[in-house]
């Protein structure tokens, strides 16, 4: 099968989200002007750089607009952005609900609030890994934004550390595949780089 | 175990690598303006955006500036992405080996060339998609480049499709963990969306 994108009838939305996989997931929590708290999932996420520590995702414009996340870290500022495991997949697919702006989904998800540090947007209390982060860049990129946030506070649950480092075996991430579909991390293998 | 990223001794490398997992790998083919065929991994790599289609993937800087990779893309404008299967995880694990620019990942690896539609670097004949991309930005952010590529013809093996879709079932797509390991997508569930 070839695609000419140009030619294309409707998005290459499956495409890209069926081969891009699997994606880890942002579960980032942010404040509205309001007083809101806001929960939602999203999949293009990445690291963006390492020094300073930059996150990267991006949200795809909803039909009326800006979504509730990046109109709130534009007008705010600051976010958590929360890692989903085996534990918790449950519910950060309840926060993928479209809820009226004015109602958190942390009182309809399950997921509890837990103060930050340095920002004010609660993370996840269930989380057992969670970066607070202020704006560094939000950018226009076709029909999403993009979002980089410089990391300013770490939490870490000891539970999924070994050497006080991240133990990706006690981590168990879950990775978003297409559709419905989610991918365990608990079948692994390990390749030896060549020198 | 709480981290202050202002008080780190080193680098958050483990901990953001450890934690933003499992992550897809982007197989990136080049050509350099004295027509060596370049192939790297980098798995800082997500969807940027849909209309158009942006793919985005972060090359952390080496010790010398630039890697042959965001040189080249810089230089010529052109790259293939092409996405890493159980089938060619090793192949990849040897592209990810420090070669001098003067010589190919494609003679030292078992990957093969495959002529590209719409660019000039090759494709990986191995793969089962293939992203044919023009530059869209790179950007400079903190020790990495940021690069963003638009999507411009896509190749997919009938044999991962169903019904004309990518089918992540027969994909089998590999995502990267920390260290050395990584994690296949065979151990997959669905979670519906609500509503």
């Amino acid at each position: 099968m070839e695609i000419d994108p140009a030619e294309v009838d409707g998005s290459l939305y499956r495409t890209l989200s069926g081969s891009v996989v699997p994606r880890p997931i942002a579960w980032v929590s942010t404040t509205s002007e309001d007083g809101v708290d806001n929960l939602a999932p999203f999949s293009f996420f990445t690291v963006a750089a390492i020094d300073p520590p930059i996150l990267v995702f991006a949200p795809v414009d909803g039909p009326d607009g800006l979504k509730d996340t990046p109109r709130n870290v534009r007008d705010t500022g600051e976010l958590v952005v929360n890692i989903v495991t085996d534990d918790t997949v449950e519910a950060m697919n309840q926060t993928a609900a479209t809820l009226p702006a004015d109602e958190s989904e942390f009182d309809q998800s399950g997921a509890s609030r837990a103060e930050s540090t340095r920002v004010s947007p609660p993370r996840v209390a269930e989380s057992p890994i969670a970066f607070e982060c202020e704006l560094y860049d939000l950018q226009d990129v076709g029909s999403s934004s993009l979002i980089l946030a410089e990391v300013v506070y770490v939490h870490v649950a000891d539970a999924v550390t070994t050497d006080s480092k991240v133990d990706v075996e006690k981590l168990d991430a879950v990775g978003r595949m297409a559709g419905s579909w989610y991918a365990s991390t608990e079948d692994r293998f390990s390749l030896e780089r060549p020198p």
